[in-house]
């Protein structure tokens, strides 16, 4: 980008400071308002550039979602690997414990996930950089400790991800209460529910 | 409601069967649009009555939708009560997985889900009419198995009750995804989780 001798005549030059305005006014218009209720008018005042800077990055408010949701997904992957199972879970459940305690991250990600039910794009979208980087990681996470026998051979790999999943995103209950660190105490008994339903899942 | 010479005079006569028809429009409009979305001029036209006859009933969007909810709550209670924990949580399991295999019931819940993140009245709403009553449920069913010896005495009913729901929800996994019936193998493997996840919530 710096060398801009060798961009063609007429190619527009998109300014990061810019972008990076625009991004950051667009998940902020998201969380405060929306999908729905989201206009690109707003997200200009709120970024404090022209309607035509965000039109010459993004020929509309869909596009500019999907790339916001690259941004959020990027934060939302984790793997530990600690050498043991009940440390992975343990990590596994602090981390996504962190992202459902990150409410402007649980507001956007809740309310796109209601989008995507009306919208096949979003859909799409949400299922290959949220849902599937997130499934892979914890099957890795779990593989690595059948690889290791602490997991039965026969494992039900699918049905453990799903359980690894649904167990760590337990607390807090509902996106719409106050969003509190998890407990320590209440952490490790978690970490020991996980363990159990976890051998239990064979094949 | 029979008797409508008891009734004040000049008192509104409601007749049941618009509000049927604008409580059965409202729930499509909400199913097809969300809520940020759903207007009252819609709801009135596919309900063919007019916006009067809804405004008779409702003040404003907000109550009307409030009304669904409890609709929708209704429908969402499952309490089996067979005598073992083993055929309750799959009779759990098995309502839930039915609940979200209700296309329009999920569509519905989860956009009011993302609004309630930006609605108190509705998260309040929402806590009383879906999640308090569902919580109640299952401790119910749980705190009876304690009673019959099938659980620890010094269960974690709190973080048992969580388990039970959060992995009673597991499939179909995402909102957006074609919802079926739960194979009866993997109904089976579940419960089979779900009992070795509520036999290590210890207090």
């Amino acid at each position: 980008m710096s060398d801009s001798s060798r961009r063609p005549a007429g190619a527009a030059v998109l300014r990061q400071e810019v972008t990076g305005a625009i991004i950051e006014a667009a998940l902020a218009e998201l969380t405060d308002h929306g999908y729905a209720r989201m206009s690109m008018d707003a997200v200009a005042r709120r970024a404090g550039v022209g309607k035509a800077a965000i039109y010459r990055r993004w020929s509309s408010k869909e596009p500019l979602v999907l790339d916001l949701l690259t941004e959020l997904a990027d934060q939302a992957v984790p793997l530990p690997d600690t050498g043991t199972l009940h440390e992975d879970v343990a990590g596994f459940v602090r981390h996504t414990s962190a992202l459902r305690a990150d409410d402007r991250a649980m507001r956007i990600l809740t309310d796109l996930t209601a989008e995507a039910t009306r919208n096949p794009r979003l859909a799409t979208a949400m299922h290959t950089t949220a849902e599937l980087p997130r499934r892979a990681a914890a099957t890795e996470l779990l593989q690595r400790a059948v690889d290791r026998g602490e997991l039965p051979a026969d494992l039900d790999l699918d049905l453990a991800t799903d359980c690894l999943i649904g167990l760590a995103y337990l607390r807090p209950r509902t996106p719409w209460q106050p969003s509190e660190p998890l407990d320590p105490g209440v952490l490790a008994r978690l970490v020991e529910v996980i363990l159990a339903a976890l051998t239990a899942c064979r094949g």
